[in-house]
């Protein structure tokens, strides 16, 4: 069988940012061309970052992507990089909804492309069929449907393409590509990470190459973008499924690989396939190393997720450091030490900020941790701060409590606007989903890499944290004692957590089953959880939805209100 | 041509509460059937409220749902109102996704129906075949498209059924309505008000009328759920167009018209119709007086749809009363006076909190205010509240100007737990639009009358409500100084919101092209806009969105985070 050489480009784009994003590709194509690939492929989206969201229905931004696409042709030509196909993801478009026919998406004027660069032209584009509409894609909302697929003949090997989704239904395109008779399935992603998706993602790559009889080439974006983390993970199996190249998770990388795929032959069916055909480039072909990455354990995997969402969103916002409340407590050591990983201790902030209520205790951990890890540190004690309110407002009971998580959210974001650090707030996903925390309190702040963490977790990761700076010889960032103490909120003169919340191991599970499984009352008891405790814990979930709606919405009276029907994402910034 | 007597029930139904749901349903068939009605109509979704978002993946929500369905069947019977035909409509479920194909939405479990009650049993339902997702509308996301249509045969006349969005795109149901020759195209909707919504709304079902040569009846909800508002307005049209009925807007209303429709013949067609046949229920006809209300102008409809918004956030939500911060300014004017129409001048309570900057106008202004709307009213100076956060965090500039807006917010939430009124925040569109505000500050509130109303249209609303107060013979409750003064945040000496920005007359003319229209710069310098003003403009819009980011999000590792895809209605409280 005829040999080619792939590469796969897993990048960390940023959404909007089409020049930067453009100098990427160029770069990494450099790279992919001097070890001699005879074809270079880029994530979906590479060149606008993903998820676009709501900007894929702005004519002036997709006019943006596409001219940005035909620059990128000439740009590569110019360098010398024109005589290998580069396959790059774009949103394509405006194109009129009422030509497409798509009757349930009347907003929707783009296509979700893999573009084929060569020669300096954008010499064809396939747009993706299945567009996923669930969980955090909102795809069908946004795009139109495509149907044609593209088989590009590299001198004799034709690879045919495919767009993320495109290979985890049915029909579309993979059902076309067998009876195409293509060697190679190059596969552009923006894949998300989640806690086990490798055990999913991998074993249908492999399914989709024994179905084919091809190789496939998987390639993924990397990179925290808002609440999503692409983990790369780009692999390349083969015609039996078997691993022939891996890339890392969470960091950028180009792997490259030499691949055997079946001749091409006289094509047997076009109908729906647009070909291409292409000389294979000459040019040496320097000895490639065998790249095949091992992923790391399931914790280690969690907290480089976190800690790459962190910095991405740091870094991709512009923020020059972090700034974060220092308890003492479980959940703020781990943030600051997520941060520290992330950004370096240099640019964290921590707070130590006591009240009347505060242990002995909880003031030297937070001093143990601020000196483990090495953050900037300072004690700004509230109790001047809250007794002017409590008196004026002649404040007690649970409203004082909450008054002193707000003093410290205003004195967060009082250093934060002075000095121009981004707050973290630290509440898990267990204490958010039953409200156990005060709104534009200890919620304040513009990241919380724990929002998605349940409680049970955070432990597991302090733990994994401080067992793996041990066995590299360094000190562990967090203390002991704030993995060992009982957790509390200490608002009040001896209050733990768990006099108002059910165990944590009860609550995590019963959470999961409720939110991660969609399971009623009935079937969570049905696992063997006492009714009444199931019933206390929804209450308070349904509690929790409630305390949210004191977060402003207000009434819709236009198309294009804010919130719901205006998703920008966040580091969109092309006009400042 | 034969008669018919239709009853249109438009409802205000809560999102989630379907056992209260359910009793409007049959107190309003009681009411219509005492008329004389031969067919109830009720407004999509009446059984569970619209829009009922991530709920309608859950299964244990979708059996609640459709039990709610066959029980009320068999109550109306008992209650003596089995022999008239009640169209309902609920989300039934949980169907087989992969059973029923819809592959680009493999968590859709469930379908928007329109079901038909008579003799205490379900006896057909007809889904949704155009599941619209775009905008507000999430559909496609959620549910399973239907394919067949339901011709309800009552006595000699022919009711077709659709479902909103079905007439809103050819093809579908409406496209077999004339095949099917039926006499009456009977359609249930959840559309939301929008400005100058019924100038598409009311020529549409006009045209179908036409179209199918029938009577078209459109029953719409009404209420506040969340951010939307139903505005009702429902109505019945001739064959010709002619309007014979209509609702009023905003509120309840049980619509009922004697109807002439094309006599019933044997079927020509019944493929993908499913034909009931159904005896003409006997009984008195009292006469029926003619029922067409007039729409108010463009500025009423607004303040009304604000009002509403607000009054069924407020009740469906179980705030006992809404405290907010009254500043003399104009956008704390307003919505006090919309507060004061919502829900009663006694459920609202205003906080004058002058700081050193603010000015004796402003403090006289609020005072005006609040007597001449009759709110309660205190005031808390700041100064002592503000002062040892600046000498303590030696704060100024800026972040002093923030701190005066947080120590507000402080007030305002403490105050809201002290006592338990729901906070609401003043800003106003434009304002938000370009980050005009201070986060966790003056934007502290759980609920935003203005939060889709530009600057100019706040005015326009101000001056509307004091002549209608004029007109009325009533004392006009927004003082003149608040509107004809101009704007400012008072945060530092002898500040104006023109300082800053520039005038709204352009400010909202720009953001209505880049928000509403989704033009782009260029676009927008296209209508005759100053280049060099367009940039500026967008430049805050992003600098807006950027500093949003300062609200918080968090890395999201499971199937199942809070934000994105948890997608819960706000007044779904099951279990509490």
């Amino acid at each position: 069988m005829p040999a080619v050489r792939l590469a796969l480009a897993q990048t960390n784009p940023v959404v909007g940012a089409l020049k930067a994003n453009s100098d990427q590709i160029v770069e990494f194509t450099r790279r992919a061309v001097a070890a001699g690939a005879d074809l270079v492929g880029f994530g979906e989206m590479a060149i606008s970052g993903y998820p676009i969201e709501d900007l894929a229905t702005r004519p002036s931004f997709l006019r943006s992507a596409h001219d940005s696409v035909l620059a990128l042709a000439t740009r590569l030509k110019e360098e010398g990089l024109g005589d290998v196909p580069v396959i790059v993801g774009y949103p394509d478009g405006p194109f009129d909804p009422r030509l497409e026919g798509t009757s349930n998406a009347p907003t929707a004027i783009a296509q979700n492309c893999a573009g084929v660069l060569y020669g300096g032209e954008l010499i064809g584009r396939q747009a993706k069929f299945h567009l996923p509409n669930y969980s955090v894609f909102d795809e069908y909302r946004n795009f139109i449907p495509g149907d044609e697929l593209i088989v590009l003949r590299i001198g004799d090997v034709d690879v045919a393409l495919a767009v993320c989704e495109d290979i985890w239904r049915d029909g579309g395109p993979v059902s076309r590509v067998s009876s195409a008779d293509a060697g190679v399935l190059f596969v552009i992603n923006a894949s998300p990470y989640e806690r086990d998706k490798d055990d999913i993602r991998l074993p249908l790559v492999q399914k989709r190459s024994l179905e084919t009889d091809t190789v496939v080439a998987y390639v993924n974006l990397v990179g925290g973008q808002d609440d999503l983390v692409f983990d790369g993970d780009s692999v390349v199996v083969d015609q039996h499924g078997r691993i022939l190249a891996r890339a890392p998770q969470f960091e950028e990388h180009l792997l490259i690989v030499d691949v055997q795929a079946e001749a091409a032959t006289p094509p047997s069916i076009t109908e729906g396939i647009n070909r291409i055909e292409l000389p294979k480039r000459g040019g040496a072909k320097p000895p490639l190393a065998s790249d095949i990455a091992e992923l790391p354990d399931d914790r280690e995997q969690i907290w480089n997720a976190l800690v790459l969402g962190l910095r991405d969103y740091v870094e991709k916002n512009g923020f020059p450091s972090v700034i974060l409340g220092l308890s003492g407590g479980i959940d703020s050591s781990v943030v600051a030490s997520i941060a520290a990983d992330a950004i370096g201790a240099d640019r964290v902030y921590g707070v130590s900020m006591p009240s009347r209520h505060s242990s002995d205790h909880s003031r030297g951990d937070a001093d143990d941790l601020a000196e483990r890890i090495g953050v900037h540190y300072r004690t700004e004690a509230i109790i001047d701060l809250v007794t002017p309110f409590e008196t004026q407002l002649h404040l007690d009971g649970l409203a004082a409590e909450n008054l002193q998580a707000r003093v410290r959210g205003v004195i967060l974001m009082g250093l934060s606007n002075a000095e121009g650090h981004l707050v973290l707030t630290t509440g898990n996903k267990s204490e958010l989903a039953v409200g156990y925390s005060t709104i534009y309190g200890d919620s304040v702040g513009g990241f919380g890499p724990l929002k998605d963490v349940p409680k049970m977790l955070v432990w597991e990761l302090a733990r994994w944290r401080n067992e793996a700076a041990a066995a590299r010889g360094e000190v562990p960032p967090i203390p002991e004692n704030s993995i060992s103490k009982p957790p509390s909120a200490e608002l009040r003169p001896g209050q733990e957590d768990q006099d108002s919340l059910p165990p944590y191991e009860d609550l995590d599970a019963i959470l999961d089953a409720f939110i991660g499984r969609r399971f009623g009352p009935q079937d969570i008891a049905d696992l063997g959880y006492p009714p009444e405790l199931v019933d206390d814990i929804l209450r308070l979930v349904d509690r929790a939805e409630w305390k949210r709606r004191q977060s402003a919405i207000g009434t819709k009276i236009s198309q294009m209100a804010f919130g719901r029907d205006r998703r920008l994402p966040i580091t969109y910034r092309p006009h400042g």
